[in-house]
Formats: C-alpha cells, sequence, structure tokens
C-alpha cells in the first residue's frame, strides 16, 4: 500500500466550502486514505468512495444487506479543506437503513455508506473493519509479516430477477451477466458442483434468506465455486502444516484472517515409519502401499477438519479454501504421489511447483468446490514448509545476512538476503525431538524441558512440562502429581548437555567424566567403565539420566545442522551472519543460548538469535489469505539455489570436525562474551 | 481447408534442376499440398515439410519410433517444375530406419521422413495416413459433414535425460520444458493424476517401453491429462447420446475418427417414467431424488464404456474423452442437475452453454484424466441433442431454408440457412415411438415396420422388423419363426394410418369407417359401433391392429409436430422450405412420402425430404473429433432463437386445424404430384 498523506497535508491545497444545494457540487475527502473529489449532490457515499478508489467493503453492493460499508462522519470545521463537515451534510437515514439498523445492529455514530447520500461537504472515515484489504495485525511470537488479507475466495450477495417468459435466460448465465455487469467480473468458470446447488439456492423460498437471492463465492476471480441463499457472511479457510510427526491447522475467517481455532495430531502414518527415511523405506520394500500413507493424512486432514470445525463452531462445508506446507515427502503423500524416488540420489522431486487441487480430488469432506493449495517445494529435501518459513519470515526481502534453521525430523536451513538465497537440508536425525536418547521421549506431560546444573555440586533444577514450578521450587512434588517425571523432550536434551559440558562433566569431545568428583558416592553421577552418567531424576527405582550415547546422538544431530550452516556460509561467501531464526516447535522452546554452547548454530550476536515459532504453519497461513503471497513465495523459490549435502565434500569435513562442543569450527567469540567456556585443548 | 493447386498448376513455375551435391541446395515439392521450397542438402523430409507447413503427423518428434511420418517419393522427370525426382535423391535408409522397418514393418515404398534426407530435387507424396487433420470420410446413411479430424487431445512422445546431481530438476518441469522446447507447448497445467502416474511411466524399467521414454497426453494445447512409459499408439473417445428411451455410444479411435465399436441400451431412468413429463413429475413428487435418476445413467454410461470398450478389445483406461449430447433434462441428470425447473413454466435451464467436466466428477471409471463435454443447449425443451443435430447436418452453413425434424418422445424442430435459425420443441408424446398405440410396440424384432393396403380389397402387406420378406412373399411363415408378429412399431403405424387413409377407410377427420366395404364379413376389418377397426395380422385368438383410438393419437402427434414447424416458418416469414430433413432412430426408419400423407411435415419436393439417422449423435462424434466443431457449435447455438410452443397463441389455433389429414393448414402440391389423395370435404 502506498502511503497515505496526512488530513494536514491535504488541507494545505484546501479551497472555499460549497453550498448544500440540490444539483449542486459536494466535497467529500476520505480518510485514512485521503482521497478526495468533488460529487452531484445526492451522490451515495459508497459510490463517491468508488469513484476516488476508496477501498470500503461491500459484498452486497449497495443494497443494505451485508453491511460491509459503514462509515463515520468526522464532524467539524476543517479550515485548511475549506470544509466544514455536519451531520446534515449526509442524508438521515431511510427506512432501507433503519431495517438494517433495526435487525442487524448498527453503532449510533456508523452510517451504511450504500445507504447515505452527500448533501455537503463531509469528511469521512472508513474504519478499518470496512476496508478489504485489511492490514493483517501482528500478534504475539508467531509474527505475521505485513500482510494484506486478499484471500482467493470472494464473497458476493447478487438480487436476481426472476426468469420470466420474456426472459428466461439460464440460470448461470443471469448470474454471469450480474457479475459482470455489477462487478466487473468476466469470463468466470462454473465449477460443477455450484451448477448443481445454483437452482435450488436461487429458489430456496420466498423467505428472506432465498427469493433470487444468493451469494456466490468467487475462487481468483475465474471461477464459481459456491452458492448459498441470501446473504452469506462467512467463509472459512485452513491453513495445514503436515509434519512428519504432527500434523496442524489453524482454520481462518477469510474475510478479516482471524485465527477461529487451531488443531492438530499425531501424524498416523507414523506407523509406518517414525522418520521420513523409515517411511520411504517402507515404501521400497512395499511396493504399491504409498497409497496407504495417502488415506492415513487424508484421514487425519478429515480429522482435523472435524476438530477444528467443532471448536470453532463452523459448518465444516464452509471451508472453501486450504493451504498446505510439508517436507518433499509430506507434500508428495498428501498429494497422492509415491515418494519412493526422494530417498534414493539424485532426490528428484516429481514436482515442485505451488499445485492446486481440487479438495475432493484428495478425499477431504469439506465444501466441494474448495480448492488445495501446496506450497511449492525448492529441492528433493527441502520442501513447501520451508517455503512457509522462508514466506513468513521474509530473509528475501531485507538486506540482513539471515540463517534460517527449520528444526524437525530433519533441518532445514535458509540463508541469504534480498540478493541471494541458498537452502539445504541436513540429516539432523530426531535426536531434537527426543529420540535416540536413552530417557528422551516427545515433549509432552511430564517431559524435562528446562535443565539448569550447579557447576560445583552437579545439582540439578529442572522443569518439566505441564508445570509451571522449577524441581527446587516449593510445591513442586504437588505441582508434578499426575504428571510425574518421565523424560527428557528434546529443549531438555540440549540444555542438559549444555550445562553439563559448561559443569566440565563432558569434555570437548563429549566424553562424560567425573573431572574431580568422586563419582561413586555422587547422588547425581553414575560411573560406567571410565566415564560416567548423569541422572536427573530419581523415583524409586526409576531413573531419568544422561547417558554417553545420548551424547554421542546430540553430537551428530548438533554437528550436522551446524555443517549445513556453514556450507551454506561458504557458498554465500560469508563467515558470519547478521541473525539466525530457529524455526520449528523445538526452535519454540529451545533457549538459543544453549544451542549455540553445544555449537550447533554459528557464533552470532545472541540477541540477533531468536525462535520464530511454527513458521512453515504461519507461511501456510499467510498463503491462505493473500492471493500475492503465493505470487510472491513461487517467484521466490524458483530463485532460491539448492545445496545437496548428501555430495558436498566439505559437509563431510565440518560434519566431523562440528562434533566437537562447542565445535572445532567456529571461534564462537559472541558466545564468550555471554558464558564461561571451558578451556579448549591444544 | 484451402483448395489445393494442381501439380500442373505448379509446374508452370518451374526452373532448371539444381545439382545434388553435399551442401548444395535441393528442391522440395509435396504432394497434394504443392508447397515447395528450397533446404540445404542433408535436411530431413521431415524437416523441411515443417518448415513449409505441411501436414505430416508425428507423435515422437523424429526419433523413428511412432512411424506416423511415412512419406513417398514419386519418382520421374517433372519438366515443368524443373525436377527430376530420383530414388538417389534421398538418402539411404539407415540403421534406425532399418530397425523400425524390421520391427514394426514399413511398406517397400514408404520411407520415414524423419529419417530420409534430401540429397537432391524431389517430389514427395505425402499420403492420407501420414497427415494430422485428414479429412474424415463421408459414409452411408450416418453421413458426417467434411471434417479436419483434430481431437482435443494430442499424443506426444517425448525422451527425456534422467535426473543427476548435476541436474536434479524435478520430474515435471522436466517434461514441460522438453514439451515447450520440442512442440512449441507452453504454460502447461498437469491433472492430479498425471502426477501420480508420472514417476512410475519415466521410472519403467530399463525395458524399451520405459527408460525416461513416455507419452504424454495434451488436452487442448493447455492441461496434462495423461501419462503411458514408452510409445503409445492411440487413445480413444467415445461419444454418446444419451436418449429419453435409449443410451447409444460410438467408441472413437482419436487420432483417426474411426468408429471401432457402437453400443446402446434402455436408458435405466425409464423406471421412474416413460417419457421426460413422467420423470421430472415423479421428481416434483419426490424430491431430492434427482440423485437416483443422475445415478442410473452414470450407471448406464458405465455399462455403455464396458459394452464398447469390450467390442473392440479397448482397455476402457484408454478412454480419454467423452462427448455428450441429450434433450435438456437428460442433459441436466447426467451432469447431475436436478431438472426439476425444466416442467414448469418458464422452463429456464439451469446452464445453456458447453461445459466440460471430469468425467471422474461424473463416476465414470474410463481414464482418470478423461473429460466429458457436454454439447451446448438451446431452451427449455431443445437441448444439446439439437445442437448436435445442427452440427451434423449445418443448416447454418448453406443459403438453403432447411426443416430439421427430430423425432424422438418429443419433437425438436430447427429451421432455417446462414442468415438465421429458429427452434423450438413440440409435445408429439410418444406415439411415433409405438407407446399410446393399443397394438404399438418399441422399434425390436416382431414389430411390424413397413405396410402397404390393397385400396380395393384392403389387404395388407407388411414386413417386420428381424425379417427381410414381404408378409406375401414365399417363406414369409419360415422368415418370421422364432420372431413372430409382435406389434406395430412407430414407422409401422404411420404407414398403415396413410394407407388406410389413402383406401378411404379413414376419412379426412381420422374416422375409421368401412366406405363401401361389409365390415361384418371383411376379413381385415371388424365393426365397432359406427367405426372400424383395421386387422393387419391375426394369429390364432391374437390380432394385430389398428383402432380408431390410435388413429386419435397419431392425429395429436403429427398435428404437434406440424404446428411446431408451420410456427417456424410464419416466425421465419415464409410459406415453403427447401428440404426436410428427419433425424432419429424414428427418422431413420420412416417412409417420407407417408409422413408428408399424414400431413406431420409441411409440403416439400419429396426429392428434397430425407431422413438423416442419428444426426444428434453424428454431431457429437463430429464434436469429439473436432475441436473447431466444438467453437463452431456454441458460436451457433448461441444465436439460435428459440420459440415457445407452449405459449404461441398460433401453435393451439395451427394445432387444432393441423388435426385433419393431411391437414386444413397445408395445401400439399408437391405431394399431391405424388399421390393420389382422397378428396377433400368442402
Amino acid at each position: 500500500m502506498p502511503e497515505l498523506p496526512s488530513i494536514e497535508a491535504l488541507e494545505r491545497t484546501g479551497s472555499a466550502p460549497s453550498s448544500g444545494a440540490e444539483g449542486a457540487v459536494v466535497r467529500a475527502v476520505f480518510m485514512p486514505s485521503g482521497r478526495r473529489g468533488e460529487f452531484t449532490c445526492g451522490t451515495t457515499v459508497l459510490a463517491a468512495a468508488r469513484n476516488l478508489g476508496v477501498d470500503i467493503d461491500s459484498v452486497c453492493g449497495g443494497r443494505a444487506v451485508c453491511g460491509r460499508c459503514q462509515v463515520h462522519l468526522s464532524e467539524g470545521e476543517f479550515p485548511k479543506l475549506g470544509i466544514h463537515s455536519r451531520a446534515e451534510h449526509l442524508s438521515a437515514g431511510g427506512a432501507t437503513e433503519a431495517k438494517y439498523r433495526r435487525i442487524k445492529g448498527l453503532a449510533e455514530d456508523r452510517r451504511l455508506s450504500c445507504q447515505a447520500t452527500l448533501l455537503g461537504d463531509v469528511v469521512i472515515d472508513v474504519p478499518a473493519d470496512s476496508q478489504i484489504h485489511r492490514q493483517m495485525v501482528r500478534k504475539g511470537a508467531d509474527q505475521i509479516r505485513d500482510l494484506q488479507i486478499d484471500p482467493l475466495v470472494q464473497l458476493v450477495y447478487l438480487e436476481l430477477d426472476k426468469p420470466s417468459m420474456a426472459d428466461s435466460t439460464c440460470d448461470l448465465t443471469r448470474v454471469l451477466q450480474r457479475l459482470e455487469s455489477e462487478w466487473g467480473l468476466a469470463d468466470l468458470q462454473a465449477d460443477l458442483h455450484f451448477l448443481r446447488t445454483l437452482s435450488a439456492s436461487l429458489r430456496a423460498g420466498e423467505s428472506y434468506a432465498g427469493d433470487w437471492k444468493i451469494t456466490v463465492a468467487v475462487r481468483a476471480r475465474r471461477q464459481l465455486i459456491g452458492v448459498w441463499p441470501g446473504l452469506k457472511e462467512e467463509v472459512y479457510g485452513l491453513a495445514v502444516d503436515i509434519g512428519t510427526t504432527t500434523v496442524a491447522g489453524h482454520l481462518c475467517r477469510l474475510g478479516t484472517g482471524d485465527v477461529v481455532a487451531s488443531g492438530g495430531m499425531m501424524n498416523p502414518q507414523i506407523r509406518f515409519g517414525e522418520d521420513l527415511m523409515s517411511r520411504i523405506s517402507y515404501l521400497q520394500q512395499n511396493e504399491g502401499q504409498a497409497g496407504a500413507l495417502t488415506g492415513a493424512v487424508h484421514k487425519a486432514l478429515n480429522e482435523l477438519v472435524t476438530q477444528v470445525c467443532t471448536e470453532a463452531r463452523v459448518d465444516r462445508r464452509d471451508l472453501v479454501e486450504i493451504t498446505l506446507v510439508g517436507n518433499p515427502t509430506m507434500h508428495h503423500l498428501a498429494l497422492g504421489i509415491d515418494p519412493t524416488q526422494l530417498g534414493m540420489e539424485p532426490f528428484p522431486l516429481v514436482v515442485d511447483r505451488g499445485f492446486t487441487v481440487l479438495a475432493r480430488d484428495l478425499g477431504l469432506d469439506v465444501h466441494p468446490g474448495a480448492h488445495a493449495y501446496f506450497l511449492p517445494c525448492i529441492a528433493g529435501h527441502v520442501g513447501g514448509d520451508t517455503a512457509g518459513v522462508i514466506l513468513s519470515q521474509g530473509p528475501h526481502v531485507g538486506e540482513e545476512m539471515t540463517l534460517i534453521i527449520d528444526v524437525g525430523t530433519n533441518a532445514e536451513l535458509v540463508l541469504g538476503s534480498r540478493n541471494r538465497l541458498i537452502a539445504c537440508s541436513s540429516p539432523t536425525g530426531p535426536a531434537f525431538e527426543g529420540a535416540q536418547i536413552s530417557c528422551g521421549q516427545r515433549a509432552a506431560p511430564g517431559a524435562i524441558e528446562r535443565v539448569r546444573i550447579d557447576p560445583a555440586t552437579l545439582a540439578p533444577r529442572f522443569k518439566v512440562i505441564g508445570c509451571e514450578l522449577w524441581s527446587d521450587d516449593p510445591g513442586f512434588a504437588a505441582g508434578i502429581a499426575g504428571i510425574g517425571v518421565t523424560g527428557i523432550c528434546g529443549s531438555g536434551i540440549i540444555e542438559v548437555v549444555a550445562e553439563l559440558f559448561l559443569a566440565g562433566v563432558i569434555d570437548d569431545t563429549g566424553r562424560m567424566l567425573a573431572k574431580g568428583h568422586d563419582a561413586k558416592n555422587h547422588p547425581h553421577l553414575l560411573p560406567r567403565g571410565r566415564n560416567v552418567e548423569y541422572v536427573l531424576w530419581r523415583e524409586g527405582e526409576r531413573l531419568v539420566k544422561v547417558v554417553p550415547g545420548d551424547i554421542r546422538a546430540i553430537q551428530l544431530a548438533k554437528s550436522a545442522c551446524y555443517s549445513g550452516a556453514k556450507l551454506l556460509m561458504d557458498e554465500m561467501g560469508v563467515s558470519r551472519v547478521d541473525s539466525v531464526l530457529l524455526a520449528g516447535a523445538f526452535g519454540s522452546y529451545i533457549d538459543v543460548k544453549y544451542a549455540m554452547v553445544l555449537g550447533m548454530i554459528p557464533d552470532c550476536d545472541l540477541t540477533r538469535v531468536r525462535s520464530v515459532g511454527n513458521a512453515a504453519g504461519t507461511g501456510a497461513r499467510i498463503a491462505l489469505l493473500s492471493a500475492a503471497a503465493r505470487t510472491e513465495i513461487e517467484s521466490v523459490v524458483r530463485r532460491v539455489e539448492k545445496v545437496e549435502t548428501a555430495i558436498a565434500p566439505r559437509f563431510q569435513d565440518y560434519f566431523v570436525a562440528a562434533m566437537n562442543l562447542p565445535n572445532a569450527v567456529d571461534p564462537f567469540p559472541n558466545l564468550e562474551r555471554v558464558v564461561q567456556l571451558p578451556a579448549r585443548r591444544a
């Protein structure tokens, strides 16, 4: 949106006030845009606004039915504009407006701009909720870039003439002609389901809801996808993130962008394998079974729809648009494409571009005319989820050298700025998700998620998911009653390993050593040959502990992550980055300092390292609400350069060198300003 | 197609022969187009042809795989062209061509134009079977207008490079890039099913059939709908006529237009009502039951596919395009649209324009990417079947004032010429189909279809369906053994009524009278009060006869038909027509003279009255084979004017006046030249 002039600026060009007499010319100024013009007395405010290109919403096209076009008259003297804006300079509300005010309600100071006519000079405020392309409001951690709401599906209310022997034009043509003459929508195609429901919608009784009054849903100014009798106020969209482990979605009101419900569940494909490679292996060994994995994810999507629609009390048939992000394997399986080839060099995708299908072709039980848009994939291991991350974080917009790491079962990394973007995927494995860790578990109630260790005594303090208290707070035992301490999740394992390293129990090669403590008689150490194990929690015979193998798993994972980042930095020709964004559920909970202590991410000013939550899901939501965002991400993705870690010799070198803690590649000057790292060996 | 110059005409502009030396310029003339040009020695014949816009087919793009580009060298001296065309002026067949000749076979005098290169001046014949846009051959009664085969679905054979780490372009982009660079097909969209089968087709083993060699089906130069490993030689289309009574279809080879199988069956909707109005009444009384009628017709379509594919030994998944014609009620039900409103004034259609849907959205078990195109409807009672009749008969092409009558359960009439077309529907009822006739039956073995009556003795001669002999031929009794004489079908009832009228047994008001015969002792007359019945066949107690009520039914039907025609003629401002075409199954069997004796059609030179068979089905076939034909009929239909018989006062007047035999409206001068009509009453 261009910047809007202030009213002061506008007033500099003021002129004499005009008279309000019938037939005379009157002046109207619209705020906040500041657009203004002269109109014949008697022009409706909506018509004047349209004439000036002022952004006022209307679904009913000026019939006082939808109430979207409300405005407010600014009363008072605006000397520099030469305007004296007075209440009586708008026509009094007539019977039509009064009926709307009575039935639907209208604030005392508001007018329907389609009913109020100009009788004299006025200054009109267009409130945010009356604008079509309202700005999306930023909120909380789940940030969304400045976004103008412009969903692909638009509702249009029509009042049509009934057919007669003199004019028996067919129903469809009747609708199309009106859409062209009244809304400028030409050459629309009708979906089959639209045709099947058109007649009944037009002829839905003689009630207010029907009687040749309908609302149609127009998609992308090209296709008629839905029709309802009477005025349809809202339709909905669903933004879905299909992760390897979880499927999560936000149900949004398309007109406003509001999230009305969120939901999620385990990805039921887990029964075919915990991670991507094991699912692809399953398919390699069970040819033709991709349909079973596809069926599982489609079933999950239908359950997700049930979940969010139930929560928001929305009819699932009002869900008219879906966007989906997922890694390439999830992307292909959701489309019903066998992803086997993604497991074999050279890992080619079957399809990479943004792709739209009918939701019904995926067996989704939503509006029959609904479409599902899959964000584009970038490379064989870098999918639509990464495209979503890029779309929501906008590394391609600014000048900063930004590194984004989306940590899931694999890590996808993107590095760059407006000048250039590079991406890769790094095989971190599921250790960051708590898998392959002796006492590891998924982030769920009972899992240790935060850990602090006294470097002198090695006594731990920790927090578990489901309880707000630290383990040394009074009342902790009561707080975890019914929850227990069941294991360590990804963020917990990061923190305990980092704290043990800072306490000297883990050396820079990753060995767990007693290091001056008497392991045999220590409340938190257990000797194991020349090494030790570390006990976080003890409840009778049951121990929640960290063992040497856990350190090895974390070293492999963090080294893979770091090496991917370093590879991208080499490719980019930079030795440092301006900021690091950690995306994904894991990224949301991690203390970024500990990630750097492990050497998982390259050195960076710690104030410029932050978690950005489920950025992939946010990207799906942006694509749901903005047609322009889809065009944007498809264009950006086309110019993202791909680096294949699997065949880059340097990646292997870094991978070995980065196993050390923090690692033997990066000097970490920023980190050393914040924590006291143990002395490195010569 | 523009008219092509003869070779003699071309020779008028001849010049000196060129040498055949390497690097030299040589001349090639292509027949039958006569196009010619100069090319560098070594150019392939196919490239030369393409360069000149000569129409030579190729699916494989010049890889000696498809064999579509065969040509023949015309040897000899062409002095006026200055060309001495010699066998050695084409390169000898190399290994590639030899392999094709060995494996697939190639006539001795034929060459693959993609392999043969120009070494000297030549005259090249392009045989009809090597042309892309070959002309359709007229055949028999089922005439088809001159038609250039140009189906919407085109097969393209591609040989692609395998992906590598250096080029891991996704499968889809790989295909799209090649289609654009090699075939000029840009901006193609891929159907979801195409994506789902692409990978497996590309990777179908290392055999000749696979190995990154595929054939894709491109629809309307816009969409990728199918993919097969290796070279796919043929795909098929189905042209369907959904009648109220029967569903019939032709399976065509899309590349050539050949009909490879035809089939048909009763429309299973008959259990919901014999005619259109009774089915619409059923829907009015059983709200929400349209789905049952739709399901019935979709089931029939699937059975039809089974029938024709079994007969032609074609895999139903090779059926990639379907065209359908039907009256408005059948059209709507086949699309899944409730047609109830077609039964109520003002009879508005839900949709009239030509409409394409995915066959899978109709539940049709054919190729998953197949589309179904419904020819446009004209008005509430004039459907896509009439559009098909217009397309096949072309009244909009010539100057003649043509009347077309498509007789089914209703009669649809079209009148006009290239300047103007008018159409209407007339409620003839099912009498012409043998219904509502005492001994009437559908056209099936055993039904009397031809009748002659001796005016002196009233002795009948007749033929029954299933036997070639007349009833007074020797051997008739043996000929009908196992068939019997079971009733009278539509054409039979027309003839017997007309013959009885000519014999004086029926008077001009339609009464059946003894008229000088002794009804009580007559072998063929039975007295009934003041009237008589006429006995055609007697077998023990069982009689096949004509009764006064039958005459009344035929009078109503023929009067409706005539009145519709007369109404159109009034509207057009003409008192006579140049020709009358009778379409439909009934029209195929009727003796047109008898139709005029009854006064069913307006007077016309009898040599200009003819049956044109299932013209609606032929129209569906034309639309199947020619994209241009779809554009043509959609444009023609938009300018057809509709006349609604139900509200035209003149129609009622004509309807009453035309009840007489032949009728009291038309003077029938042409008819009176051919038959001796009984004297009219004053």
